[in-house]
């Protein structure tokens, strides 16, 4: 089951809220909290980025014991590159939340997007705490991802719920995302819940496959953040026997969480910065997945592809280009390209005769590319955007 | 001595001409053509995209020789994506050619830029050729410069003479290159002239030499072409002893034939598609070349930092977010970056105080960024440019 009511975005045992804590201006919300009710299993994925924000840092760290209780999050302020002090600020923000909700400090994981460079406003954050803990409520996840919200031009939301083994499980996550996007990560910051009783372990496998096959198979610029992460929390509070290893049930629970894991990775892209079509990029008959993977980011991440899409002009030929330029060894005469189920490459050169219903696929906001490499069995699918005048415009001035 | 005037552009033996043949509509030249009036020693470097245009595979073979007499070149279309029947075209345009001139159709070489997926129209190169070729003249490389461009905004030429061993010794070269532009090759097409008279296998070697510290290291828009094709011819006339193997005198050339080709590459980077702005990212205090490179790309192609460049943004965290997504283990401590001279980030976090120097920097028109890795004592060098409303306007329509 898909939710699709507001007051369906809930998990047993999470509270959740969105605040105005004067990071940002104008009273925008930009201070969130997550709280499960009781200690949960946590499993994370972080940037891969060198240079790795304070939290980021800081999470990495507390991740290892496997729980957690809490997720601080605030908009408009990475706490990248910000040295010593900015480490230290992280853990001063981490403990605002442990002293208020009179949790253990280790429980409390941190989470930051925005401006690099400079140190967040502790002491906002610290007097918005109070309201925040205050506000803390089972409906509270809709504002918790308002609040995430940089240049994202709408709260990024997802929930299934399923019958497992007798018990009901609810996953819900909450993203942020449209600019920086990139595998490893996909997404600045995702956030899923669940109320699922399920060995740590298990928990790590399945996550890292969700994230897999979602945030980082999105990409919108090419670019992978100082700061991105990915949290899931369970609490166990379905009251279902513990989960372990390969099971239907798993299988079961795996499914959920991939939906909700795509549906945020999907709007991710959808809201790509200034992004007016979404793009699936799918490469089949590669000798492997690497191979897959290479040919798929060589043409979602080429400007003259994505510009071409923007234009609604169906130019194959940038395609063709950007996948030959990927680094591997192509069999030029065995590649074959389709714009949806029209062939429009093969034998090394392009197939005339389809330039309606190509113009007309074009205009459509969603569209599939099949790229069939002759190489072998595997395949990889990236979803991404156009390139568009908007994209430049946030850029360009986005800092200051 | 760097040539300034149109009719300097000239190099002693060599005859060039560029007509309007009928490729393009509105009387804008589309054909050029260089004749040596002797055979002469011919190098080339090739794009090393999967998917060569017929031009490109038919020069592959041709220069094989190591001799070549004529280059034959047409913008408006890319004769790629063509298949057999598009290589035959070529091959059909090289006979053309060597009609006309009575020379033998292996010293012909060919090479074609503009829209991928459609066969050129042969017919109306032939019918040019009488002009073409009644019109060579050894001042005519402004007309074949002129004639191979496509989105470009002006015509590249540059040229050096100097004395080499009692000697004067002439270097011209002429380029066109606009979008798509990236190492491997940098540019669509790239003609070098000299009357050295020099050992084929030293001329390869210093060839390959200049177009590496040159078209290699330029990036516009991350994209590399099916026919980017760089290609030098060296008829002799200049009546030195011949040179063949490490000299002072194959310094002197190198030096003049460096200066050609990086007059060119800068060129094409300050006419890249809708740029405002020429950016050299230098990587210094890397472990090894190969690093330095993968950093410096990952920084110089990354469209935040090219957007933030456009917008007049000294925003530093986006091009160390660059370097540090570039897969490189970078040791984030000891990293430093500079815009020009002014230190940003150091030991792991920004360095304030500097705003106003650096708002004056973003404002030039040349900007130097400064990366240093404090990994070891390896450097590279890419010039950019920014990313801009322009290169969307121009590339979401190119086609159609």
């Amino acid at each position: 089951m898909i939710c699709k009511e507001s007051d369906t975005y809930a998990v047993p045992g999470f509270l959740a809220n969105g605040i105005h804590a004067g990071i940002k201006e104008n009273g925008i919300k930009d201070l969130a909290l997550i709280f499960s009710v009781v200690p949960a299993k946590a499993s994370a994925v972080f940037t891969r980025n060198c240079f790795k924000a304070a939290p980021v840092l800081l999470d990495m760290e507390r991740i290892k014991s496997g729980v957690a209780q809490a997720i601080l999050a605030n908009s408009g302020n990475a706490n990248a590159a910000t040295g010593e002090a900015g480490y230290a600020d992280a853990v001063d923000m981490s403990r605002s939340v442990s002293d208020n909700l009179n949790i253990a400090d280790e429980l409390v994981l941190v989470a930051s997007t925005g401006i690099i460079g400079h140190r967040p406003p502790v002491r906002n954050i610290k007097e918005g705490m109070e309201g925040l803990v205050g506000g803390l409520h089972p409906n509270g996840i809709p504002a918790a991802a308002e609040a995430i919200m940089t240049t994202d031009k709408f709260p990024k939301m997802s929930c299934r719920k399923n019958v497992i083994g007798s018990k009901e499980v609810s996953v819900c996550g909450i993203a942020k995302g449209a600019g920086m996007i990139e595998p490893n990560m996909a997404t600045m910051l995702a956030f899923a819940m669940t109320d699922l009783d399920i060995d740590v372990h298990t928990l790590n496998e399945v996550f890292k496959q969700a994230v897999d096959g979602s945030f980082n198979a999105i990409t919108v610029d090419g670019c992978m953040s100082t700061n991105d992460t990915a949290i899931i929390l369970a609490n166990g509070m379905a009251g279902n026997k513990q989960m372990k290893g390969a099971s239907n049930s798993l299988s079961l629970f795996r499914e959920m969480l991939f939906g909700v894991m795509s549906d945020l990775s999907d709007a991710i892209v959808r809201d790509g910065e200034g992004a007016t079509k979404f793009i699936e990029v799918i490469v089949d008959e590669a000798g492997s997945i690497t191979d897959a993977k290479k040919v798929a980011y060589a043409v979602a991440n080429s400007n003259l592809v994505k510009t071409a899409f923007y234009g609604g002009d169906p130019n194959w030929g940038r395609i063709i280009a950007a996948a030959g330029s990927s680094g591997i060894n192509l069999p030029v005469d065995a590649v074959k390209l389709y714009f949806e189920e029209i062939p429009v490459f093969a034998h090394g050169k392009g197939i005339d005769g389809h330039e309606t219903e190509l113009l007309e696929i074009m205009s459509r906001t969603n569209i599939k590319v099949f790229l069939k490499l002759g190489m072998g069995n595997k395949s990889h699918r990236i979803c991404t955007s156009d390139l568009t005048f908007d994209y430049i415009k946030i850029n360009a001035h986005y800092r200051t």
